[in-house]
């Protein structure tokens, strides 16, 4: 498998310095520890939000980080958890005073480091909440997860949260509507073809030429049953019944409809995947109210999609729908 | 090679299906024949500005449909020129008296189309000018092309040229600002390996586990030479130097550096590869005083980047600045 690194081991620092270079009105990077942040320092009485993880989900997170959504994204190496001592770090970086809400990605590294980097914070008189996500359906427990995974639907849990936290609420407020978020949220998504870590040299999984990972999660881990590939309505409507059985989605609902690339689609694939779905909500009764399509929460260049629905209201339309400028994400205030 | 399509016959259909329902706040899809527009209708008296091309580029043209940008695009089949019947539809559509502007990459079936729409659409009175982009410096001459060919720059021509019409130039003054970017921009690319066009089921060409095509088209077009895989760094600085050196870029100059993923590359490899085109132009007394990294000019799921260079003068610069709300690049207005 050819990438277009250098060493290796130099993959996320180089990544970083990059998106710092090219995004320099948006974000500041710290290199010992990493961390980005956003080029304004912390408000004072105003929330601030950290989020991170392994890195290869690109433009999760530090995509995110800026007005409107994250004040700190902290990546780790590839697929891995940062340690504690950079989340710290950001968290210092960014509290202005009035509390840090983590936003957690449900694996247990993730959950153990953000614990103790937390707890460190606290130590040093930063509050700190924490809100996990764990918005993919397809399986229970799995590789590196004790219940479900957080994938996809962090991106709308970010948003939400990062309006509220703009708009001037409390932490406890924040984190209740980051909850709300992850409670209105399911996702499930499918692979063609896994992506490669770069020291690992070789796919994370292989695939038969007419077969698919039905469930498969954002590390590449394994979903709910190895299938033979069909036309992308059928896969569409099994990801979606998936997804909106789960979080009971009946006539009359509006919805928020997300089909995410893993990398290594073409745009188009993408949008033919969320015609179909967006008919199968219509014919059910349910409004797509709003939508985002594209490559937000990826597995490095895996060849996939995901689908993510979440039940909106009226709050969470309008924390939705509120200006956000992010590398990934803008939206003109 | 698998997809998530339906029928190939279908995909380009479907696609702009998809994505006209998932942003049927900015544009309108016409379907028999195939456009896309502004979701408003013509403005009086404003130069309106059509592009197009084959499918398979995504999101060029129709993700940069919207408010500074484009008044319509012209999806083709994939890797195929449209023909002048979309083109003239689109063309009536947009219309608003003030005459209309054709940004056409130079490929031999585009140019010839586009030709043929400007005389139908001159004998129905309305007003053309056509600019062609040819801004990668890789080959003269190519499959599908008298001349150079039009890559990933053409992104900057339209942002440019839809400045220009937004803030009301006739279109003389559009066309003139048009030529200037195209004359200030140079682009290059490369491969690690082919995308697959859908009714052909298998990659565009192929390349050895350690082989790269230099100076690639977005259509797997050959480039300079095939040559072995090297760090990323020395990639860079081939590209860069072939750029900045066609286009006679020196110490003092303030630049736009555009690092474009061809639609498989990971986002970090983007980003590594932008910090190193930085610090070259850095070294060389260069001012990258904008940036842009993504996948802007994707030729399907290729794996490889390109890189854009525009050297910018204050006007270039106010316009590439001036508020632009499209479904792939947006700046708050």
């Amino acid at each position: 498998m050819k990438k277009l690194i250098n060493d290796p081991a130099d993959v996320v620092a180089e990544a970083v310095a990059g998106f710092g270079a090219a995004h320099a009105d948006l974000v500041v990077v710290s290199h010992d520890p990493t961390f980005v942040r956003r080029a304004e320092g912390p408000t004072p009485g105003r929330v601030a939000i950290v989020s991170g993880g392994g890195s290869g989900h690109e433009p999760l997170h530090a995509g995110f980080v800026g007005y409107g959504m994250l004040s700190a994204a902290v990546p780790g190496p590839v697929f891995t958890s940062p340690t504690p001592d950079p989340i710290l770090a950001a968290t210092s970086a960014v509290d202005g005073g009035a509390g840090v809400l983590y936003i957690v990605k449900n694996y247990t590294g993730d959950v153990l480091n953000f614990e103790t980097a937390a707890d460190l914070a606290e130590a040093d008189g930063i509050t700190v909440e924490s809100v996990l996500v764990d918005d993919d359906v397809a399986v229970k427990d799995s590789l590196f997860t004790a219940g479900r995974r957080g994938v996809a639907g962090t991106v709308v849990v970010e948003k939400i949260a990062g309006a509220s936290a703009e708009r001037g609420d409390d932490l406890a407020t924040v984190a209740a509507l980051a909850r709300r978020a992850v409670a209105a949220t399911r996702s499930m998504g499918v692979a063609l073809a896994a992506g490669t870590v770069p020291h690992a040299g070789e796919p994370g999984f292989m695939l038969g030429d007419d077969e698919i990972e039905f469930g498969v999660g954002i590390h590449g881990e394994p979903g709910r049953e190895r299938m033979p590939l069909e036309p992308v309505d059928a896969i569409v409507e099994r990801l979606l019944s998936a997804v909106t059985d789960d979080l009971g989605v009946a006539a009359g609902d509006r919805v928020l409809l997300f089909v995410n690339g893993m990398g290594g689609t073409p745009s188009i694939e993408l949008y033919i995947a969320y015609r179909r779905a967006g008919e199968l909500l219509s014919e059910q009764g349910v409004t797509v109210a709003r939508s985002l399509v594209g490559d937000y929460v990826t597995s490095l260049e895996m060849q996939g999609l995901s689908i993510t629905v979440t039940r909106l209201d009226d709050e969470l339309t309008e924390l939705w729908d509120a200006p956000v400028e992010t590398a990934a994400l803008r939206r003109g205030r």
